[in-house]
């Protein structure tokens, strides 16, 4: 699936709504629809008609250029009034908006230049289109995760992970090793979380020393090409205890509870609701406070929320996370993150991105 | 100057508006007026009451209560609905908002909520008090442009800027070396551009490798506890050109009457024009195309823009870069920048926070 192919999906969906073209103003939804990653811009996506219009500003001409060879670009610095200007003597009556990204400042100064155009909230058009993951966005996220998992192994290979250093002595030589594999950057902060810290669900690093008996917590991914991925590994620094393993195993199965049902058209509240019931079960439904998962792509977090309380149902070609944690404050927690494509085909398995093993490391 | 007298100068400019309480839901702007860093909140002031209320979600409970141990914390996830209620409730007729900032849709459904309560647009009115940096956001800001400067001097004395290494490896270096020096990162990604590629004002490291003759231009600062430092330097590597000494002495002229112009009471226009002029006189304006500078601190970029079509002056106390450049396509590009602090006084010239040499290293 190409870009151009983006845009002529969403382009139904426009006629369907009535809409004569949307104004694109969300930078990542620009990038998706059109490939410019510039910082400033926007995108006018008529209805009918192949020809996208791009508004970035004269610092991007070359780069515009270049990124989106098939849209009309126009240099502009206040980008979307251009494009509202551009719409309207096109002809455009009925013109979409980025209701959810549109500041009330910006709206108003879109309607002081827009005539007798009509500018028509639709929120959310472009995510609902990114939540499917075309092939090439998932070869991409393929690397992301990969550099993720290439990363996590020299680091344990060559004993990283030890009594004596710090969480964010840690952190660091993750985030180099993942540039050694070929990630752009890290997707997120990375987190490291030592003993008690591992109790805290989204721990920054500390100075905090890592200490014999500890849980281990890392929370990482790596960014390829604009995508981002996501997964998190527990370890024990060496006594473990049996609490810990009990811990462990808990989330684990779990875990795994929760991939297992990663099956296309499950209401995402049931895939949050397989693998909760497992901790719930074991009594331990208080200590996991978060949403199982969500989806991954060119942003860390995007759609869909998998949790208790979302609408809707699980896509295949969705890109997710499962991440279901216990945290015992005080003590330590164990949280254990994939990320894994859904697969079209109710009988198959989803695609496990991030392949580090799961089984309980005592290092 | 602490947290809480921010907030005193705020309610002045409340009760100046007429408005009962401002909601403020700008994240840097909560985390200026609170002290609380979490990645979900909202902050009602009032405007005659000592005591603001912080709305954040579960997981900030206790980070709340030790980032902003003088507000009322509300717990609740959707933020900003839960202060307009407690607004109304507490009898508010007129709250203003961060119009600039608040979606459409985040504003409809506030307004769905706010009952009787008239939400006010109230834009921008939190970055203006962020204009003028207190006596201990500078020395945060010092800090960090130490920071950079330190790793910059590293890089340098060890020989780390050399033909046959990459863009990518200098800026990585560069990066770790920071975080040697006590940054929490970058305080955005860092610039290397060699040869050509440093005609490109806002370019991305690649993996083109340093070669002799080339001009070398490094943009980049340390993050220090959310402050942003922000330096460009130029080197030539061995031989230089006499094209490129004749560009490093301009743009070093330009830069240093753009210093001298930061005196408070100018008009920001007059800062860029009496920066730009040199630039102008000698026939290089159209390679010079970006505004002067900007000011910094909680954020790489905001407010004052130094540029000729800036309206308002300089005021005492701001923090602002000033960085000429110009840039030649094919051939190479200079940029001087530094981070400086407005003087009190006209007489006395302002701080200078980035402090590592401008004259031209051949290296």
């Amino acid at each position: 699936m190409t870009i151009s192919h983006r845009r002529h999906i969403l382009r139904r969906h426009l006629a369907a709504a009535e809409l004569d073209a949307i104004l694109v103003t969300d930078l990542v939804n620009v990038r998706y629809l059109s490939g410019f990653t510039g910082s400033n811009a926007a995108l006018l996506i008529p209805t009918h008609g192949e020809t996208p219009v791009l508004a970035t500003d004269g610092r991007y001409r070359t780069q515009a250029a270049q990124q989106a060879p098939d849209a009309q670009i126009v240099i502009e610095r206040a980008c979307a009034p251009a494009l509202v200007r551009a719409a309207e003597a096109a002809g455009v009556k009925r013109l979409g908006f980025e209701s959810h990204v549109l500041t009330v400042d910006a709206h108003a100064a879109l309607q002081r230049v827009g005539g007798d155009l009509e500018l028509v909230r639709a929120p959310g058009m472009v995510e609902a289109l990114r939540e499917v993951k075309d092939a090439g966005e998932i070869a991409i996220l393929r690397l992301a995760c990969e550099a993720a998992d290439a990363a996590l192994k020299d680091l344990i290979e060559s004993g990283g992970l030890r009594a004596g250093r710090t969480e964010k002595e840690v952190g660091r030589e993750l985030e180099a090793r993942m540039l050694d594999h070929g990630a752009d950057g890290p997707s997120f902060e990375t987190i490291v979380a030592t003993g008690a810290n591992s109790a805290i669900p989204h721990h920054r690093p500390t100075d905090a020393v890592l200490a014999a008996g500890d849980f281990v917590k890392i929370d990482f991914g790596a960014l390829v090409a604009g995508y981002h991925s996501d997964m998190t590994r527990t370890f024990v620094l060496s006594p473990v205890a049996q609490w810990q393993r009990d811990i462990y195993d808990l989330v684990a199965t779990s875990q795994r509870a929760g991939r297992e049902a990663l099956v296309p058209g499950t209401t995402l509240s049931a895939v949050d609701r397989a693998s909760r019931q497992v901790i719930i079960d074991a009594g331990y439904g208080e200590q996991f406070s978060h949403g199982l998962g969500h989806g991954v792509g060119l942003q860390i977090h995007e759609a869909p929320g998998i949790n208790s309380a979302a609408a809707g149902t699980l896509l295949a070609g969705s890109v997710v996370t499962v991440e279901p944690g216990v945290y015992l404050p005080g003590r330590g927690g164990v949280r254990i993150e994939d990320t894994l494509v859904v697969s079209g085909d109710t009988t198959h398995t989803p695609e496990l991105l991030t392949r580090f093993p799961k089984e309980l490391a005592i290092l």
